[in-house]
Formats: C-alpha cells, structure tokens, sequence
C-alpha cells in the first residue's frame, strides 16, 4: 500500500479535532507532504495551513486527496461525494481511513474508473505472505504497551525524528490507519488475516542496511485479551532488537473492558522480552514512553524519575519532555 | 457456520488417501452422520461403506455433499462440475474445504440460486465480534502444542468420545477446515481478521451448563513464529481450564522452518501456563498427547512413561493407547 505524496487535507464538516485527528496528525508529523487544507461549510477543526480549493491543490503538486476526517458512524457523508468526485476527475487519488469503502458509493467508484485516479481504502489489507522467519539485516525498535491506545504511533514517529536529526538513517512504519497515512504507506495490521499477520509485518520492515532503524508502531498489548494475538504476530514479524515500553499511569482498566485491570510493569516487560527472545536472543528495552498527560508537571518528573530508576531504563513522556534519553540508549 | 447433517462423501477423483483425508476424518469420527460414499472414475481411496449415486443419498436423507477431497493445487476438476450442479439441483447444500470456492464456477453459482441449496466454503469465515473477555460457566478445554500439525484435531476428537463415553457433556468445537467438517460447523480461525480472533473463539465455546466441557481444536503454536498470535489469540478466547500438550517428539524442526528448532516442552509448559493464567488463574495441565507413530512399541511406551514422570502428567498416544489417563486427570 503506497500513497503518493504530496497530499491536500481534506477536513469535510468534522465538528472537532477528534473528528480530524488523522489529518492533524499527518500535518504535525508531515508538514512539508501537505500543500493545504481544504474544509467544507460547517468545519470547525482548521490548521495553521493554506486554505484552497481543488484546483489550487493540483497546481501546488498535490496528487492524493486525503480523507484524514472521522464522521460519526465511519461514514461518506453526502456532502462529500460532488468534492470526492470532482477530485477524481482533476486527477487526485482518493486515500479512504473510514471504515465504509469509497469503492462502495457510485459515484466515486465511477468517477474514478472514467479518470483512472486510485482509490485507495487503507482499511483494507493487501495480501501477504506467511512469515518465513529468516533473519535480515538492519535494525528494528517496536513500540509495545500495556494496553492500546497509550501512545506507541506518537513513540515511534518521535524517535524517527529524533534519530534522524542526529543522522541515523531511521524509517517509521506503520501498523494502523494513522500511523499509514502520516508514512504514506504501511500495514493495517489488525486487518489482516490472522495467519498473514506475522508475515505482512516482516514485508512492512524487510532487510536494509546494518546501521538503518525501522521504527515499528506496536498495536494493542500482549495482555489486552480481544486483541493480544494481533500484539503477538506484529511482534515475531518485526523481530525487534529494541523495544520499547509505553503506558499511561493514570488507566484505570484496559480500554473496552471495564472489568479488566491493567497489567503491572513488571510483568509486561517480562513477556513481552520472553516473547521477543524466541526470535532474536539480544532484544532489550531501551526506554519507556510514559502519558503524563493526566499529570501535572512536577507529579510527572517525579513519576518518571521513579520508573527510570526502578526499571534502570530513561524514561520520558516524548510529548512533554522528548525522546533524547532513550534515542541515547538506542545508540548505546 | 453450520453444516446441515447427514453427509454424502464426495472422493471425486482421489488419487491417494491422503488427497481424501478430510473425507475419511469425517467417517472415522462421525460415522453415523455419513448415509454413503460418491466416487468418480479414477478414484483411488475407498472407505467401507457404501457407494451410492447422488439420489440414492437423497433418498437415505443427505442434506449436504461434503467435498472432502483436496486436488493438487486446491482447484475444482472439470469433472467435478456437473456431479456438482447436479447435486444442488437435487437439494443438496455442498460443502467446500477447498480454497477455490465454489462461489466463484459459474454454473455451480447459477445452480445454487435456482435451487436455493446453499454453498457453504468452510475457509469463508463470517464476521465475529471483538472479545469481550467476560468470565463464562461451563469447562473448556484447549489442546496446544510445541508445534503446527502436531496432533491437536485428534487428540479433542478422541476426548470428546472418551468424556461422553463416560457420560460427561462434551463437545468437540473446531477451528480448522477438517474439524469444521467433522463437528458440522465451528470457526477457520487461521482465516479469520486478527482483530477478531479472540471473538470469533469466544463465540464457538459460549457459556454452558457447569459440568460441561467444550474440547477446543488448537492450531499453531506459540513458538511458531508464522501463527504464534493466531495461538495467543485462540488461547485467550478460548480462556481454558484445562490444557493438553501435543508433541510430535521426532520432529527435527518447526513445519515450514527447516532452519527452526523445536521448542522444548519445559518452555512450552511455562509459556502456555502463563498466558492461558492472565484469563484464568485456575489453568493448568491435564497431559501430554504424543505422537509416536515413528517409534517402535517399546520405545514409545518408554517415552511416555519418561515423560509422564518428568512432568507429573499422564503422557499417552492418543492413537496407539487411547487418552483414558488425561480424561481421569481432567475428572480429578
């Protein structure tokens, strides 16, 4: 699954940030892949961008329109489809997170086979091989947690950034519908065919050169049970030499299930190396990744100071305070 | 996925028993669910019971045509075609295990809609829900193992018997295309989306009366890095109480990885017990199933015995000595 870059926002009529948070995320993590937004009557969400049309896109490079808005219901909304349509016809590919295909309307499935522009639905999985295994060069960091949802996408595009900016050759890949259009490609792994998922994993980062970093966006956790054998088969496809931990102190239960306690640090980081060993004996943490969100400033210095200490890894919360301290423990 | 019983065996043109193995599965552990067998020319297999034609079947009461044969390749023979049509014309459901559907055979298709018989591809997994993870009443049972093909399907068929034989409520409850074949319904787990396998098991072993024990199919194994999570996933939807371990103790490497050791059962023990434990703190072991079918009597009977007494286990051939010792273990 390949998006061509560079893209034109297409923000709809979201009502908040939530609705748009694919698109703010593409824009905070690939600015220079966005030529502008474009919002319809009744859009709240605007980012700090050019606002144009779709023909001022095409004359500024454009060549993927990016659906990076959630309606309510994962739905197209009517209002949509005369922009999706027109787009098509000035030559956009359409690239689809929602869950309801684009394929699936019409209009837009006609429209795109009259222009041959793509439409490309990134819920949708190719197909993959099963996982030979075999072990290939280059470096691999997998971002895993206690649960879903605790920041393993913002970890890893961080570090990205970080090594990058220290010179090391490093690649993001991604692993769920954000995650692939900020890349402009990758693997919605939790839609995979079960026995595909460890190969599509080692197909999303194949051998490359010994001092280059994949950057692998975990999903869900080796202990959430609706979904820890998606964990499981993404882990043993990346192979990783580093992992690293995220968590957010403040959960209550594993998100979905109310009844359900979140797994102690102790245990998760043991798993998850027994785990990784079977595949590759060095594999260590390098860092934590921790959500202060909750937390005021100096009650989250103190927690994390705590952790570093108590686990003898950096510890950060990388939207508050970076990623360097465990950028320095990857280069260790 | 249910499969309306009785059965017509359809052989096809077998060449060989094992080409017919879903076939002669089905006979040997559902006898009297099989009215007869259909063979074409050139069929090599032969089981005992009797040839019959297609309305023969009809007329002894056989709701579906069970196409229990595998052609190289996984394709449907010209030949097959017209004994196919056919076979709807008459009222007949099929039932397909093979990975070409039948779905996809234009005269197969158009006879299905004009008689209203169903298709039934038995890979075609339906839409299952996310895990819920609630606490459930009635026993389960999981079969698991050091590796794939390893003896899972056979050793809870053979429970099954021997628990109803000593009237304990017990159902076999499938996640391959065999055991699917065998129970008349059940869940390809391997093809179902990742996100959803733990649901999809969820929903095969749903609550029962408390003194009843579901015996779940197993697949893969946690050590195989190619199926790994689709073993996590069944197993935390499966939430056992009890577990078997099958070991196929000749075996030089993991199937389909001839540079990949076999796991030892020490590690396979300990990892299992620690995953099936985050559902269901009260799991445990009831025994091992070893196939040694490639050791002399004495040799196995040694084995087993070694093995028993190394973990505290019953330890038997379900094949050759039948699994009396894991069903005491399980009843204790």
């Amino acid at each position: 699954m390949i998006i061509h870059k560079p893209y034109l926002l297409f923000l709809g009529d979201a009502h908040d940030d939530l609705a748009a948070k694919t698109a703010i995320g593409v824009w905070q993590w690939r600015p220079e892949e966005c030529v502008g937004q474009l919002r319809l009557p009744g859009c709240v969400p605007k980012l700090p961008i050019d606002e144009i049309d779709l023909e001022e896109g095409r004359r500024r490079g454009a060549r993927t329109l990016l659906i990076g808005v959630a309606n309510r219901g994962g739905t197209i909304a009517e209002s949509w489809i005369s922009v999706l349509v027109r787009a098509l016809e000035l030559g956009y590919d359409l690239c689809n997170g929602l869950h309801t295909r684009l394929g699936s309307i019409a209009p837009i499935r006609e429209a795109a086979a009259r222009s041959g522009a793509r439409i490309i639905e990134v819920r949708e999985p190719a197909q993959y091989p099963i996982a030979n295994a075999l072990p290939r060069s280059g470096r691999r960091l997998l971002a895993v947690g206690t649960d879903c949802s605790v920041g393993k996408m913002y970890t890893t595009l961080a570090l990205e950034r970080a090594l990058r900016d220290r010179g090391v050759p490093a690649d993001f890949r991604a692993t769920g519908q954000t995650g692939i259009m900020i890349a402009g490609g990758g693997v919605p792994v939790d839609a995979v065919v079960s026995d595909f998922v460890a190969g599509s994993v080692e197909q999303l980062c194949p051998a490359n050169t010994p001092d280059h970093w994949d950057l692998i966006e975990g999903q869900g956790s080796l202990f959430h049970p609706s979904y820890s054998g998606v964990s499981l088969g993404l882990l043993h496809g990346a192979t990783p030499d580093a992992l690293v931990m995220c968590h957010e102190p403040t959960r209550q239960h594993l998100r979905g299930l109310p009844h359900w306690p979140v797994p102690t640090l102790e245990d998760c980081f043991e798993l998850h190396l027994r785990c990784a060993r079977m595949m590759n004996p060095a594999a260590r943490f390098v860092g934590m990744a921790i959500n202060t969100s909750a937390l005021a400033d100096d009650a989250a210095r103190r927690l994390l100071s705590e952790l570093a200490q108590r686990f003898s890894l950096p510890a950060s919360d990388p939207v508050r305070y970076g990623v360097d301290s465990i950028v320095d423990e990857i280069l260790r």
